[in-house]
């Protein structure tokens, strides 16, 4: 489970009927079926994270599996071994699945063709965020009915989110319509390529969307200066009560998380009745359990 | 499960007869109990801690419960995520219980607000600490047999221990006479309305007591200059050899760690025969066993 | 189980053999016996280790047991507690393995002596580290079917390796033949008098070999200058095609990782035919198993 790119119509749809009769488990008294007993689920983290790995975790241990965390600030990495060694023995301690969030694209996919076991990414660099695309159409789909034929705009740093990318392939590949929108800067060069609109305005992405996915963006880098000012960016691109209006009436507001109020989400938006943000993290937790139940063999 | 200010004397028995009950599952060849089968614990640790986190993750897995650990390096803090967000994010995952350790005071009320969530504070800045409050009172009523009427002398910085405020108000409650000592800069200025003797000496708040408990002096903020020196302080307030004669010959010595020896306690002290430190300990699991267990639906 | 040097010959077959035994659950659909279920065992680690403390957290989990991560960053190391006090505390809240890598040769002997607990030396600074030692017993034993009479070389750092250490105790318990070799600088004094071979040059003790172990070369620790430099260490101590011929033809390769590819051994040997390094590994799990298994009550 390395990228949303790879995955058909079909094979999506088997996670978000499987993640569907997952959700159920977590509203229990008793929050735990034994599906995985005696399986061992590996959470190998380079870069920090509270919800993806907690996600990860709560699911694995909810499939009564055995959760082993491994972050770079604890781990043989500061001995300078390299991935290759690190997947090469973990291998060789018989894990069932290996998931693996890593600041650079594609070492996800290096692990996979390394080592036997599945290994999910939980986010790659630039490049991929799968499970992050698979909730948000869990989430979609249970509050619209359906992903064909919407009109889902996506704004931010479209060309550094792997959140954006991952859900554009699956997205398209559901038979939605996708409209992207940010600065010059934070916008990819292809898109148009792969059917998608491309905005530098905000309004008109967001005219006649179904569902707005807002982006984080990343503070954290701003010295990059791909961008004026956080005040500048959130002039032109924050959602707020003026520019919803253009959406439909009944749009979903979504965001991966964590939200910078006032940058890219005035607050009233984040909190207002639109949005979703906290159905998405419950649907990760059913996605992530959806995902580690079909990887070890469960038949969706 | 917020603060001791806010328990009735009755909620106290409750909980100290529940940890009563699960002291001795600790000493089983088995040490688990199927009690929280399925439950999500989750320890969100925002300051360093060996022996709370610790004790609490016993705790929960001596009930069976699942537990997750997050701490504030790995977290998504380092993104700048709000406590509020966090909050949210865990909320959305359905734990069962949040543990929370926060420098801020009040942080545990932000959260137990805005979740639905039973909450537990394991210490916010130098507010409350509860279950440090419960262990010790739990280890009293042990030794002691109640905890009414007991004179208990409560030593160190006063002002700035959470330790201490959850021990007054709790042991206020239980109807025990309180005497509080330390250097004028470490103790607060209203303590005499709650009906707390407020000596400068340590050999007046430890004549007659049955009980003395010892703080833990801060080394690491004393750049923050409340205090002359260690030397200084230790020459004046050290339990030592001497000047522990002066309370009552069964006394009880305690102390919640970490210690510093020769700074507060003399090591012939915290190692000697009044010494009740490390059944504190041992208490510490078993009260947060009850804790865990009442506040997830179980009758003490 | 502090180190090797302590166990007799029967001792270590008993582990040996139990390890043997457990081998087999790793390899199961469901990974996980009842064993230890109800135990708890403390993963106390002062220095930073993934294959170390991840084995050791998946031999606990898959006999069932509750296992605690204690990451001297995170702990109460910050404020300056004491081994010894740490010890205390853990030992009141009744574990029933403490599992200790501490940077300084003797602190799980200290700990050991201040708890009732079983304790697991997982490496002591420069002392010893015994279930590296087990393990590569285990691993040899199974390959050539004993350890008798074999010659084995070591290759490295000698003087400061605590892999050296345990594992010349251990196979010169077991009736091998033990050949060291490296830099003058790298090679301990007394070592002829434990009946170990010692050479300065690799190809004197590499003539002949069963086994070859190859030490891995501590770059972090490189400024210390005992040796000239990685690129000369390299041209002199590297295990690679030309100077493994000569061994025997069927000599194992071993290396405790991580490894660091083109210092102490070439990548083409690394992962060539004759490296087991990666059954180490797998071994490692099973050896941990046993100990925990012996440690905990259980018969061999």
């Amino acid at each position: 489970m390395l990228g949303i790119r790879d995955l058909s119509r079909e094979e999506i749809i088997l996670v978000l009927d499987t993640a569907d009769s997952f959700i159920e488990v977590s509203t229990r008294e008793i929050k735990k079926v034994p599906t995985l007993r005696g399986k061992t689920i590996v959470n190998l983290f380079y870069e920090a994270s509270t919800r993806t790995r907690t996600s990860f975790e709560i699911a694995g241990k909810r499939l009564s599996a055995d959760t082993i965390n491994i972050s770079s600030t604890t781990s043989s990495v500061v001995k300078g071994e390299t991935l290759i060694d690190t997947a090469r023995n973990l291998e060789a301690m018989n894990p069932d699945v290996i998931i693996i969030r890593h600041s650079a694209a594609g070492a996800p996919h290096l692990l996979a063709g390394l080592v036997k076991q599945s290994v999910i990414n939980a986010g790659d660099g630039a490049h991929e965020h799968p499970t992050q695309a698979l909730l948000d159409m869990m989430t979609i789909r249970a509050k619209k009915g359906r992903i064909e034929n919407l009109r889902i705009a996506i704004v931010g740093d479209i060309a550094h989110s792997r959140v954006a990318r991952s859900n554009i392939y699956g997205l398209k590949t559901m038979g939605a319509q996708v409209a992207v929108a940010g600065p010059a800067t934070m916008l990819p060069r292809d898109m148009e390529h792969m059917g998608v609109e491309v905005h530098s305005s905000l309004e008109k992405a967001l005219a006649g969307a179904d569902v707005v996915m807002m982006l984080r963006i990343q503070i954290e880098r701003q010295h990059q200066n791909i961008f004026p000012s956080l005040r500048e960016y959130a002039r032109h691109f924050c959602l707020n009560r003026q520019n919803i209006a253009l959406a439909k009436q009944d749009v979903l507001v979504m965001h991966p998380g964590p939200i910078n109020r006032g940058v890219e989400i005035a607050p009233e938006i984040a909190d207002g009745p639109f949005s979703v943000i906290l159905n998405q993290v419950t649907n990760g937790v059913a996605v992530r359990m959806a995902l580690l139940y079909l990887l070890t063999g469960g038949k969706g």
